[in-house]
């Protein structure tokens, strides 16, 4: 698969340039089948770092309005057990949140080692909502850039694998999908008249995520731009980017699990002897 | 199905008296099918529980060592969208935590309206192995039984449906399955001598749990004893209790998310004709 992803600093990248669609000749049937596969994988991944506790999985979801956030969530993250996952999602800052610096409530919800942690918007809406809407003086989301590399790097020495994911929609498939939205009874509650006035920023937005991509893009906290104009399509692409972060770490947590289990033998041996 | 659920104090039930077995005639490839069946309608209130906002589902999950806490949060809680769940694991009590009373650590990890809350034990661990290990003085776990039905009812007020289950294995397959864990390269790190030292205290823990049946079972806070020798029988159960007990609010919330969506229609509405 040729998926677009952004592991240096400054490289220059137009969301324009990139279609929101699936590459021609991928085929829906065969990508369900490949997702499947990769879902096992992915659970397997995951029952070797929950015993080896060696690292820990922090995936960033950022996206647009109906960009798929939720899906991808349900569909990818549904292959997980949950006992080793956790999903925060990062809404309009509460009165205490805003009294903190903007890391505050993301720092809460990293993941502990063994875990993985989903962040369903995140710390990037500090740079882009804060910065379409004017929330904060330019002059603070300027600063911001460098603290969040800071952050990450943080993060990484800890030993947690970073994955970004910018689902990437166009301005037509997401009026499509305000309007299937709003006739949708299950869904009528999600919308509001922001989400249609947000779209006059698109161009802002679009500007807002390029510099996130240039100056936050790093070896260990890389960005990939997922084609998501189709569910089927962009859960294939989350979920492969993901195993094939995940499976270079596979030896490493099966060795430290079959040493722990070799000490864990030699315990009970004694304690067997002794009783 | 003939599930045992004890939803008032002071009834009598020796757990010896329930068999930890499926009963006589149930078949395991049927019960994988309901199994399936009823994953797709909890799925499904899910999605409206967490529209509707009207509620909270906290599950609290109890057993010995090996009884299937893991095991059930995989094949049951996997049926759920991740985003709207979060699974807390209680262990041995961190030094902060010890500087709080007992219910702090759980009141904290308590679903909000919309989301399911799993407890991977639970504050019962405090009248549980707290008692029989004598961590704390009697006078003081004696009074924990009140304070917990306060607390239950506290969250029942604030919306939150709660269920309690006991997973119930016997002595026999306990030890088969600590066997089996030791073999198991992948388990190895879960056992320690102190699992097999626990197995003296067996009757004791029965005691224990016999109390906690009696004393904190009530109409919005039952305990189900679940047979849990065989895992596809133990899964069946704590989905459909789950599901029968969810069921009754599918009126209420779809009322709710319909009533929401024909406010947010006539917004839109409105919005548009200003435009």
């Amino acid at each position: 698969m040729d998926i677009r992803t952004i592991n240096k600093q400054n490289e220059k990248l137009r969301l324009d340039d990139i279609s929101p669609e699936p590459p021609a000749g991928t085929d829906k049937e065969e990508a369900k089948r490949q997702l499947e596969v990769l879902g096992e994988e992915l659970f397997d991944l995951q029952d070797l770092l929950w015993g080896a506790r060696m690292n820990a999985v922090l995936i960033v979801l950022q996206g647009r309005d109906t960009a798929g956030k939720d899906g991808t969530i349900k569909h990818v993250a549904g292959f997980l057990n949950p006992r080793g996952l956790s999903v925060t999602s990062f809404g309009v800052p509460t009165p205490e949140e805003l009294e903190h610096d903007f890391l505050w409530r993301v720092h809460r919800a990293t993941p502990r080692k063994g875990e993985f942690a989903i962040f369903n918007r995140s710390h990037y809406e500090d740079v882009l909502v804060s910065r379409v809407k004017g929330l904060v003086p330019e002059s603070l989301w300027k600063e911001r850039y460098d603290h969040i590399r800071d952050f990450e790097e943080l993060l990484t020495e800890h030993g947690t694998i970073i994955l970004k994911f910018f689902l990437h929609i166009s301005l037509e498939e997401q009026e499509e999908r305000l309007l299937a939205r709003e006739k949708e009874p299950r869904k009528a509650w999600k919308i509001s008249a922001g989400d249609w006035e947000d779209r006059a920023h698109w161009k802002d937005y679009t500007q807002a995520y390029e510099e996130v991509f240039a100056r936050t893009s790093t070896k260990n906290a890389p960005w990939t731009i997922v084609p998501a104009n189709s569910k089927w399509y962009r859960n294939l692409v989350v979920a492969h980017t993901l195993v094939e972060t995940l499976r270079p770490y596979r030896d490493a947590w099966q060795g430290k699990l079959d040493e722990v289990g070799q000490e864990k033998k030699k315990e009970l041996a004694a304690w067997r002897k002794g009783k």
